[in-house]
Order: C-alpha cells, then structure tokens, then sequence
C-alpha cells in the first residue's frame, strides 16, 4: 500500500517492483536443493511464481545469498508472465528501497522523472531537448532520414545518449546508486519508440502505415544500451498503429479512460492532434493533422508555449485593445496554441473578425495594419516585443489557423459520430499536453474548436505520457490493463471523403456555419 | 517426423527448434497491425504461442519480412514456455535447414556433436582435452582452485575458449554457417555445469553439499559468450545434486528410464560411480566413491580406455599365463578399468587370487614377482611394454580395486533396498560411459561387483551424457519430460553407517562372503 503518493494511483496498487523479506530455511543432507532453486521455492511460496534470473546475474545473487545467511530481501521486477529477480539486499530497514524512472520520449523534448516506487514519490524531473531534432525538426524528415541503418542508429545514438546523460545527471544529484535503479518506463509515439528500440521507421508514413513493432517485450535496460542500469527492467508502453502510439497508450492510463463506465475522450494535441473514445467495453482512436497551428507551430509569429509566448488575450470591447500575459518575462517573442485561441475568439467577440474569419471591413480597429501579405492586427507594439517590432498576425495566419481548429472539430465529430454518440453523452473530456494546461476551455467552445459542452467536462491533465508512464511504475495492475486497452482498441483511419470535407467546411467558420451546435456562443 | 535419424528418437519427435512457413495476409489500411505483431498473430494462429524474439533482433527481422514479402520461413526455437523466433528464412527449399550442437562437458574430456537437427543426423564429433585439467586433474582440486571469483574466471574461459574452437572448427568443416546454428544442447556434472555458467562451485563439496543452481533458464549461446553463435539458443541439463549432476539427467533420458513401467537402472562410472533407479513412476539417484579404480584412476599402472591400455585379459588356466588385448596399438602402456575387471576375474577363477583378494600361497604362478611393495602379478612383460618394462599389479592394487568393485556392489545393494526391490526386480540396467562399451558383464559378475543376474539384462550405453543432449535437439518433448524428471527424482545420501559397513565388508571378498548371491558364479 502507497501511503500520500505523487503518483496518482489508488492505494490498493501494487508497484512494477517489490522488496520482499525472505527467510530461508537452513539447507540440510535432507534438503540439499540448489540455492537458487530455493529461493525460486520459497518465493513462489510467497506468491512470486514463476521467477527468473538472468544468467549474468547468477553467480552475484549465490554470493549474496551465502553472504546475508537465511534471512535477505528479493528484489523482485514484475515482467508480466514472470518475476525476475533483480537483486538481493540485506534485510537491514534501510536497504532495499527501490528506484524507477519514467521517460516521456517526444519528438522536440525529452522530459524523465526519478520516482521512489515505494513511496511513489517523485524525486526529481529534468527536461531535456530532443537531440534528434538535428536531424530534423519533425518526426517525418527524420523518419526520411533514418531510411538506411547507419542513419537509424545515428538518430537512436543520440536519443540513447541524451537519455543516458540525463539519468545518470539526475541518479547523481538525488544520491541514488544505480544499482537500485530498478524499472525504467517509457512512452513515444511510435516513430520515437521505433527510434528507441532501433527499428527501420520508414514505413510508418507510407501507406498503409505498417510500423515494425506495436508491442516490445520487456527487457533489461542494459540490453538496449543503458549499460549503467544493471538491475532495471524496462518497459515501453505499446503503440497502437502508425499514428496512435505509445504515448497515447500512456496517456488513456494516466485519464483512466479504459475504466469509466461512460464514454470518455482523449485529445492529444501536438504535431498531430490525437483523439481516443471510448469506455471500460471500447475504445476509438484517431488522428489527423490539426495540430500544428494550435501547437503555435504554422503561424508566422507563431511558437510554443515557453517563455515570451502570449498565451492569454483580452480584446477591450470598446477600444479594441488588447490585454496580453506573456510567459515568464516582459516582452513578447510570439503566440502560443493557446494564446491564438484566446485572440481568435477575443476578435470575433469584439467583432473584429467575422464569422469567416476575415477581418471586418466594418470596424476601425486602431491594431489594423496593412502589409505586404494582406490586412494584419498588432497583436503585441513594438514596445512590448522582444526585437521590437510589432507582432503581427495577418488574415493568412487566422485562416491557417481556421483549418486546424475545424480539422480538430471535424475528428471530434466524425469519430463520436462513428459510435453514434452525441458530444452530450461524453462525460469527461482530457486535453492533454502543454497545450491543454494552458488552453481555455471556453475560449475554445467560442472558436467553435470543441464541443460546446459544461465546462467542467474539460480537463487539462497535462504530459499525460510521462503521467502514464509514472503510474505503471507504481500500479503492475496497468501492465494487463495496457494490454487490455490493446486488444480493445481500434483504430480509425480518417479517410478524405465527402462528408468529411462537408463537416470540415462547416468547421472553418466561427464558430460554425450551424450556430445551432454552440448554444451557449453569444454571437457578437 | 524425422526418418532414419541418427539420434534414436521415436518418429513422432518434434525436433527443439522448427522452420515454419508463414504466408501473411497482405497488410492493408483495414488490418494496419505491425509487421512483428502480424508475424507473431500468424505463428499463434499456427500453434506457436507465445512467442519472442530477442530485443536486438527485432530490427533484423522487419527488414527480412519486408525483403522476403508475404512468403517466407520462421526459425523457432522451443524454450518451455514460449517460442523463441531466431531467424526469418527465404521459402526457398534450400534455405531453413537448422543445426545444433550437443555437448558433453567432462571433467576429463569434451565431446562435441554437430548435429543436422531436421534429419536428426550427426555430421560431426570431436572430442577435445578439457583445458581446466590444468588446473587441477580432478574436479576437487579444480573446485578449490575456483574458490574466488577470479579463478572461477580463468576456469570458465579456458572452459569457454576450448568449446568456441571445437565448435568453430566443426562449422568450418562441414561449411555450416553459424547464422544456421540455432541450438545448443549441453550436459555436464554438477562442477562442470558451475564452471559452464560462471557459478561459485565452492558448496559442492562442502557439507551439506548445496549446489549454486540445478536448474539453469535457456538462454542465447551469445548470452553465455558465445557470440559467433548470435541466433541459438542454449540448453544446459538440470542438476538433481551436488553429486547427481546433469550428465546423470541426461543419461536417464537416453537410457529412457522415466518411461519404463518396470524398474531399471543406470549406473555411470566416472570419478564417482552415480546410479540411478526407477521407473516411470519414481526415481532414486544416488552417488559414491566407487569410480576412480574402476576407470583405472588410483592403480598403480591404472589408465583411461585408451591406446596403449590393457583392456581385456585371459589367463590360461594351465600355464597361468596371460593373453592381452591391447587397445590401438601394439605395445601397452597400463591398463584400464574393464582390464582390471577381468584380470581379477581371471585370477581368481585360476586361483591365482583367493577370495580374499590375495595372490595365493598354493599356485606357482610364473608371473608372480616380489617388489619392494611386495607380491605383483607381471601382466605384461618387457618385451610388450612400451616403457621396456614389465607392468606388474600389486597386491595392494589390487585391494585398491577390490575396494572399488565393493563400493559399486554396496550402492547397487543399497539404493534397491531402499524402494524394496531385490535385483531380480530389475528389467534393465544401463551402464554408461566409455566403461559401459568396455566391459564385460559376464567378468563384473564374476568379480561380484554387480549382481548376478541374466547377462543380456546388461546394457553399455556409451556417452550416454551426449546422447541425452542429443536426443533433446531432435525431441523437444524432453524438455518437459526431463522437468518431470527432476520433480520426481530423490537424490539419496549415502550416509556411513553400520548397514552400509557390513554390507561393504562382505562385498570385498570374490564375489561375496555370501556366494548365494551369485548363484551362477562358479566358484574355482
């Protein structure tokens, strides 16, 4: 039992890795059972059967054995079909606590948590850049570029290497020794897992989008190269196809979406937005590329969430100024995801834009500029920005925009409609991500970008990869829910057709061309 | 179905590792599953679940899945619980043949087979001089020699090194690729096993005689150091004891003793005489000292059946003199123990010996001379010798063997005793070893150093430890019958005592202080 964990797991969750106290009975002429032999005996007595240990480790665990007398403690690592024995340590109160770690592998950062399984207490968190993104920015041309197995290993080289650096960084400040470090658990979306576990990724963008691998087995993390990890197991969440992958596995555990008797959704926004349905009987996902421009990834002045973004907007009805919090410091640099939310619906609210999302010729807006691209609104003056230049966001980058908050509508719509559900029936609705801590709900129910529903049924839950991930190291019960989740699951491919591109036509307006599916929008 | 294989295996066995074809549906958008899990979903549909394949051979085989397209073979290697995948294989019907090899680790010796595992046919044998001899000639001295961890090392690499070079040499002359080598099937005393795993084998001479481990996981021969070997997997025999190690289990396999309704027995002549008792229902192992006479070990002139050994002896019964054969050559050089046997037979039956084992006042025996150790027999004389001198056996070793032959005689007593059967009871009896091949019933009859019973009851099995492993490459169903085995087997300890003494004592007359136990021997 987890007392107050940081791990949001229940208090009957048993963790991937046990210390069990074992006490032998003495070895005789009557029985003279091998020493391992009894240890597998007597630990499967106590529940812990079968029990493996790998052949390097052998000779180490007799030495142990014969060293502590009868009375020890296993070190046991739960892989599923069996137990591997990982160490054995001194029945002393003070050995034997037990150490994990949790990797979210995305394509731009790499975010790793030190977690105290027992206590299922965090002890410390780095994030680190992506190094691959040398290699290209986005997944795809990496993927391109890992066609060849020299360039694969270049890529996979430099991912092992960040995460190696960065755990050992983190081993070392919390004083943890690498021979407690028992579990390592990680997700990515498929081509990072494949990048991971140095498979060929090149069919993952090529119809039918076949990966190598969906399901790793579990390994010791000195078998994928984290030498300095000898005891740990590793486990890298499943993916589900070319587009829903591990992270979003990852992400339906940590929102406990596979156990809610009512419907529930998932939406992962980043370069593609990923949308999971379902319940404890089914589950949908899907994906498709609305993400960018919400990521702040498409528009000219567009960035991530860090500091000098503008993630919040207030238009001032009357003087059509706006109201701006910028990230971490005084002036601005650009716009995140959520700030372009925030300045779409403000501009509509203000009658700035229209309901196509062009700027009106009706109002005199002190923030209209005219540039060479077109009409454009000043978000930020010079004064406020950091090169000092007005931030500007033309009517080409509200339409940029425009598409990816329909495509994102569009996905909600068709895959709730392929159960037949109403947005109604869904009781909960995760966003998860950066982009989902600092979006607001209502801003985007006024853009016509989700549902107009309570807004209470939204809920930002964050890196929900590094969250599920985290967990599994607490709960071993998600090992067979994960693969539950993975014989439940199916995937939909969203294929271009009529009536998607009839919802998506619909979904380019502000908020839609059927005000209708948004009663609570007061048109401006 | 394996016809007219070497090995003798019954038609029905299913060789340790298969080449399936697999003919995998198209992949398509609708069934978008992974390449591996569309591999693994085709093999489970076929029977072969669950299945594996070894983290740093994932990437591999994608790449040939997607060379050999829809149509290729499955190397699968059988490892108790699950399905190993080694290889993926054109469907071309020269590819996929499947090789192994077995191993009889020896104190003394090495004898390695390379085996077709398909055809179940022996392309190869070596037998090499086992390295650690070096360090010690028996494996007492080598168990105390590999008391830390260092010397275990320098033991288990010139162990290591000594079968990699056979192995590779045999490769080379058959022109076997080591890509095509996918088993490893090895069996070895309780020590040598140790020494093969890299384990303290210090406590298997230490009361109360606690191995390391008697049952060791199948693992990659790679995993073992065996790196020119990256696809096979490696067996190594279970252990029932310090003293009844997996040569024994193996020995019980080729001579089938766990599936005979009537109780047989195998006796294994080496350093230490092992036997086994038992039958489908029940087995009982135990061990002596009886061996290092009878292999010609603590005699003065003592050797192994080798060139140059005296290793069948008649004496004529009027001039008392004897007729040699001597094995591969001409001149001798000592004698072995099934010489022993019969030279002491032979004495006795013309009185040269009394039934007490002394050379008899009443016989004027040309052969007799007296030596500073006192009486010998000339066995062979100057002109027959390879040195130029006589080879003369003494009194006293002939009370060396006569202690020998007891100690044999009392643990075949014994251990029937123990269950309640009298030797009569036997249907068969297995003896193992180049000791089995060489000796001859009728003379240890004789001699009463086993019981008089009807000869063809007698069976020389030869290296019946290689047989077992051999055996195990082209019958996987022994992998669970050899688990049976050492759930069912009791490992009994000799204890000294009283009964033990008596019995003894009696069996170092010849035959017996009780001639009514060997009815058939006519006394001189």
């Amino acid at each position: 039992m987890i007392q107050n964990p940081d791990i949001p797991v229940s208090v009957e969750s048993r963790p991937l890795v046990e210390t069990v106290p074992v006490s032998l009975p003495a070895a005789s002429l009557s029985d003279n059972t091998a020493d391992l032999d009894r240890l597998a005996r007597e630990l499967g007595r106590m529940g812990f059967a079968p029990t493996r240990i790998a052949p390097g480790r052998m000779d180490e665990a007799v030495r142990k054995m014969r060293r502590e007398g009868p009375s020890f403690r296993a070190v046991l690592g739960y892989a599923g079909t069996h137990w591997e024995i990982l160490d054995l340590v001194s029945s002393s109160p003070e050995a034997g606590a037990v150490f994990g770690f949790a990797l979210d592998l995305g394509s731009t950062t790499l975010v790793l948590r030190l977690i105290d399984i027992g206590r299922g207490k965090i002890l410390n968190q780095a994030t680190v850049a992506n190094p691959q993104v040398k290699w290209g920015e986005d997944i795809l041309s990496r993927i391109v570029f890992a066609r060849n197995r020299e360039s694969l290993s270049v890529l996979r080289s430099a991912l092992m290497d960040a995460c190696s650096k960065a755990m050992k960084k983190m081993l070392e400040d919390c004083a943890v020794p690498a021979s407690s470090l028992h579990a390592v658990s990680c997700a990515g979306n498929t081509a990072m897992s494949h990048f991971f576990w140095g498979l060929d990724p090149s069919n993952i963008c090529r119809e039918p989008y076949i990966p190598a691998a969906n399901s790793f087995p579990t390994v010791y993390a000195s078998e994928l190269g984290f030498d300095f990890l000898p005891a740990a197991l590793l486990y890298l969440f499943p993916n589900v196809g070319s587009y829903v992958g591990g992270d979003i596995m990852a992400g339906i555990v940590a929102a406990g979406l596979n156990r809610s008797a009512q419907p529930q959704m998932l939406i992962d926004v980043g370069t593609n937005a990923e949308v999971v349905l379902g319940n404890n009987e089914w589950l949908l996902a899907c994906a498709g590329a609305a993400g960018p421009a919400l990521e702040g990834g498409v528009v000219e002045r567009g960035m991530q969430a860090a500091p000098g973004a503008i993630d919040r907007v207030r238009i001032n009805r009357q003087t059509l100024e706006p109201d701006l919090r910028i990230l971490g410091g005084l002036k601005a640099a650009g716009i995140c995801g959520s700030g372009l939310i925030e300045l779409v619906a403000e501009m509509f609210s203000s009658k700035i834009l229209t309901i196509q999302g062009k700027f009106s010729t009706e109002v005199d807006c002190p923030r209209f500029r005219q540039t060479t691209d077109g009409k454009a609104y000043a978000l930020a003056l010079s004064s406020q920005s950091v090169d000092g230049g007005e931030i500007l966001v033309s009517e080409i980058d509200i339409g940029v925009f425009l598409k990816s908050k329909a495509a994102m509508y569009t996905i909600l719509s068709i895959i709730c409609r392929k159960v037949g559900l109403d947005f109604a029936d869904l009781e909960d609705i995760y966003i998860a991500g950066n982009f989902g801590n600092h979006i607001d709900p209502e801003m985007a129910v006024r853009i016509g970008m989700i549902p107009d529903l309570p807004l209470d049924k939204y809920h930002g839950i964050g890196n929900s990869s590094l969250s599920g991930a985290s967990m599994l190291l607490c709960d071993r019960g998600l090992l067979s829910e994960i693969e539950m989740i993975r014989n439940r699951i199916t995937y939909v491919e969203l294929n271009v057709n009529v009536e998607l591109m009839n919802e998506f036509r619909g979904a380019l307006f502000i908020p839609h061309t059927d005000p209708g599916l948004f009663p609570s929008v007061r048109l401006p």
